[in-house]
């Protein structure tokens, strides 16, 4: 049996964890993301942890297969991350770097791929290899498994899902400068944007999924707008890919089966034909996916 | 060198070519399409084509590697198309059958692939791995190539750019069903259908580009509209992948070099700033790309 680490960097902190390669998460930790200094201190800390657990679990290097990173931004085929804006990194070769502070192998991927890669490897995607991940956060990412490999396209962009245009006529901007992207429509977010739209201000996402509970028929009407979009966009991601599986995640996602029921209600308007025995399910490693996700990336 | 034949199997004819591995095509010629009986004599028509160009030509059947055969329809990993509806063909083992009459090696695709594989081989994007190919004859059809290989789709479906919804409100219907799908606004038919909404009755899509091309102004204004619609499509797939490349081509495509301006003029409204510098190019094999991509498959 070999282990390794699965790390997940976030914006606010970093998810650490231990895993063996039957896929059990030994042990997961986390620490904070310091991005003051254009980061500078981010792989240091991370390089830290890790050479940290080694040392108090008196782990055998030979057995240690390296370490997997996930990172918030498009990633080229060198490991090296092009820019991540909200850790404040322009260029960053990740992989050389974090190599060299602690002299394991080091792969990295683009932090929504993993998510994709974990789920179909130990979660609700387990044993499907073509599928794609929808993450419902304050934005809306996604990540693309085709053969059990995540898509990363040419500049490391593939899976932008949320910036797909589904309103050609919206006045609106998206924060990517563009305007009709998924990402206003159904992100949290978005939700609470559709809200206002309606002329009703709820705080967040999950107080219109709330009042909509509750039977407040405005919050269902605006709920009712939010899964034609969510619909339409799993839609067009099926006619472009025809997926076996779409996975559906993030925070909004724990709303729970009411996603998937109003999705259904009006996938039928969207999808093509060919595509229609597509499989969508809620993603069910929450917070963790990412860290299987990287930790698959160095085991293969 | 080795040799084997490329078909591109038509709803009205069947193209054949023979190839050499350096991808020089040799000889090309077409027969019919005989779809009556439910298109029983196709594969056997194909089968004496090919056995009797070998027996003319006297070639040695150890330099011949093979038939790759695009169809016009879905086809599974297995090389069984799974609906051909052009042809009057239900489920049809192609691989299994054209094997059994020619005892040669058979891969099959399906033709919107092959087409793709063929401009990635040997046409406009020769040395591009990753790209995609839009189709614009009397409908919208599309060919994914990743890592040199097309992608295939869960049911042999991936690459249905045509029924991306691109018109949410559209309150036509698309041959398909569904309301909004690019391929009716894309389209040849779908150039003139925009005319009509325009008030005007063009008697074919080229009707509109001469007329467009000698001053007329509401042409002109109704193929900025198709312009839009062109490059929405065009920024979808490419937020979704990330292609190096996107090429164009299909009967609508001889309008040449104004459908890349036009396009241009549009794209930055709704393309993903990770994606800008995607290449858009004309496609430059014509009919024949089919042909070259099905051997293609077949040469590997």
């Amino acid at each position: 049996m070999k282990y390794g680490f699965g790390v997940d960097l976030g914006g606010t902190t970093v998810k650490l964890a231990f895993l063996n390669t039957d896929g059990k998460m030994l042990h997961k930790w986390e620490i904070p993301t310091r991005t003051e200094c254009g980061g500078a201190q981010i792989l240091p800390d991370i390089a830290d942890a890790v050479l940290g657990y080694i040392a108090q679990e008196k782990l055998a290097r030979e057995d240690i297969l390296g370490i997997g990173i996930g990172v918030p931004g498009p990633v080229d085929q060198g490991g090296v991350a092009v820019v991540c804006d909200n850790l404040g990194w322009g260029r960053t070769d990740v992989k050389g770097i974090l190599q060299k502070l602690t002299g394991l192998p080091v792969e990295v991927g683009n932090d929504a791929n993993m998510a994709a890669l974990g789920e179909s490897w130990m979660g609700s995607g387990a044993g499907c290899e073509d599928l794609v991940m929808v993450t419902l956060g304050t934005g809306v990412g996604g990540g693309i498994i085709l053969g059990g490999k995540p898509l990363c396209g040419a500049n490391g962009a593939a899976g932008e899902i949320g910036h797909l245009v589904l309103e050609r006529n919206e006045t609106e901007f998206c924060n990517c400068g563009k305007r009709g992207c998924a990402e206003q429509y159904c992100s949290a977010t978005g939700v609470v944007r559709l809200a206002k739209r309606f002329g009703r201000d709820y705080p967040t996402c999950k107080a219109v999924f709330d009042a909509a509970a509750a039977g407040d028929g405005d919050a269902q009407a605006i709920l009712e707008q939010f899964y034609a979009y969510l619909a339409e966009l799993t839609a067009n991601v099926c006619t472009m890919l025809n997926p076996r599986q779409i996975i559906i995640g993030g925070g909004v996602s724990k709303a729970g089966q009411v996603i998937l029921d109003g999705v259904g209600r009006h996938l039928g308007k969207f999808i093509y034909h060919a595509s229609t025995d597509v499989e969508i399910k809620l993603a069910s490693l929450g917070n963790d996916a990412g860290a299987y996700g990287a930790f698959k990336l160095i085991c293969g």
